[in-house]
């Protein structure tokens, strides 16, 4: 029986799975998350232990690599983490390939849940979507005429500085009012932080105070998710803004490339039904009334880069043999 | 020999060539101004007089059309012109194609032109890139793995009604400040008659007003352009602002897709050095700065649309040749 490995190097985590060939169910499964002070090392080593522990003794048929940063898909070089230290220019295909003897592709964690969403999740079927990610950072990867599109050199799929509010607030990007600045899960919590701390205004923001005891610095976005749910003012108009910005730039991605679907995953997504109809509504309202397209949830959740490394490892295989 | 007929349908000119399969110049080359006051059967029947005093009687192998407005490449039926009245859903395609007896392909001009770059202009060698073209209006046409994207209802590229500037002057789109409002020559003219007309602001503007004498419902964008290189400071204002919007539109497709190349074409275009300095300057600085690319001049100029249509024929042919 062939199997594939497929890696996932997220910024906070770490997972790892084999799968026969063929199959849509993993075989065995591993996840941990990355520790707060880790380097390239640490999470390589631990990487390594996982897989280890996965193959047993079966040397798998590929490895398909899915990396949380920018990555240089053609020679399968990561560029950086913006999470952790110590990847510049690291040749994970190469130490891959050295270490376990067998092809290995590696791209970015975006192009890569793409891929595995339209292989195996919501995209079945289709031709041409944008997957995006939401959650620490807002990023997007693009699969057209059913295949992966990295760009000319591998940059494609940047919808999170994209300026939607000229006069919003100021990104680490250097720019105002972004979509990440704004639809981001840590900005989410920044932007309530800052309004709550705000004596001139009067807001209550009661329900989201009381879920971290007055403790502005617990907030996070899944919490203002929470509150925003529960019908918090405060949380709600933060929540509204972050969709209101991703739906605006998703407008203009649609008038753009016109692909049939957009698929949204990440933790931001779990916010509820608020943040979807506000995407949705604006997304729409924003492109030209002839754009159509749909907008859905990623159906395989946090594991959509995993699958789709798995797409990547069997590729490399077919190719392979086609050679 | 074989020859290819190709029919350019622009808002306000008709044109129409046949060349040698193969060559890179006209064997026979015809242009015409559409009247004020033509609708869809007017221009069919200048075209059509065109056709016959080019093609003499020759009959082509295939017929590449290249439109100005919303086309269905698919079956070749052109949507509606935004220029031209009755072109509602007229079959263009099997028009030409019963009138003439051999394969045509239809698409619009944004599309075209970007192909005919591709193949015979600025563009020969690259695999991506995005042609636009800001006169009258401003639209775009995709080149993404060497071929046309179209996009999934052919609306791809439409980078015009994109905003830029949320507080800028409202569009007939229904948006403010988007990339045609401020970037395509009706709008520029139109900005610099608003200034020079306002009694709050305290303008000069004088070359421009001398150049109309001071009648300003004949500005045209071509006139701003002039007065500006004479350095005529509203002029020169409303040019670098067409430029900056334009320059925003270009860096925000830039992170989207990063294609290799912008190729840039229509009147607006030929407005000098200023209006390429500010284009080109914003660009880089809207793209994050691993996110690189050119921006040059359309090579073949007017003639775009109609090479780009010589590509369309010619690749009918080669299609049909290997079925």
């Amino acid at each position: 029986m062939r199997v594939t490995l497929s890696l996932d190097f997220g910024g906070t985590k770490l997972a790892a799975a084999v799968v026969n060939t063929g199959s849509r169910e993993w075989l065995r499964y591993e996840r941990r998350l990355s520790p707060a002070n880790a380097d390239a090392k640490t999470d390589l080593d631990i990487m390594r232990s996982l897989i280890h522990s996965l193959l047993q003794d079966i040397t798998p048929s590929a490895i398909g690599v899915s990396f949380g940063g920018p990555v240089d898909a053609t020679t399968g070089t990561v560029r950086l983490s913006h999470h952790v230290p110590g990847w510049e220019n690291i040749p994970l295909k190469d130490l891959l390939e050295k270490e376990f003897g067998v092809p290995t592709s590696v791209d970015n964690d975006a192009n890569v849940a793409a891929l595995g969403e339209c292989r195996f999740g919501a995209g079945q079927g289709y031709d041409s979507l944008f997957y995006v990610t939401i959650s620490t950072g807002v990023g997007g990867g693009w699969i057209l005429n059913g295949k992966p599109w990295r760009g000319a050199a591998g940059m494609a799929g940047e919808i999170g500085h994209m300026i939607v509010d000229p006069s919003g607030p100021i990104c680490l990007c250097g720019k105002r009012g972004c979509v990440e600045r704004l639809a981001s899960g840590p900005y989410m919590a920044q932007n309530a932080r800052e309004i709550l701390a705000s004596p001139q205004e009067s807001p209550s923001g009661e329900i989201l105070k009381n879920l971290v005891d007055n403790n502005l610095n617990l907030l996070t976005g899944q919490l203002i998710s929470e509150a925003a749910a529960k019908g918090d003012n405060v949380a709600t108009a933060v929540l509204q803004k972050s969709a209101w910005a991703l739906g605006v730039g998703l407008g203009y991605v649609a008038n753009l490339i016109n692909p049939q679907m957009f698929i949204l995953g990440g933790s931001v997504t779990k916010a509820g039904e608020i943040w979807w109809n506000v995407v949705q509504k604006v997304a729409k309202e924003t492109a030209l009334p002839e754009v159509m397209f749909e907008i859905v949830p990623a159906a395989l959740g946090d594991d959509a880069p995993l699958w789709g490394a798995v797409a990547l490892a069997e590729d490399n295989v077919t190719k392979n043999l086609r050679r």
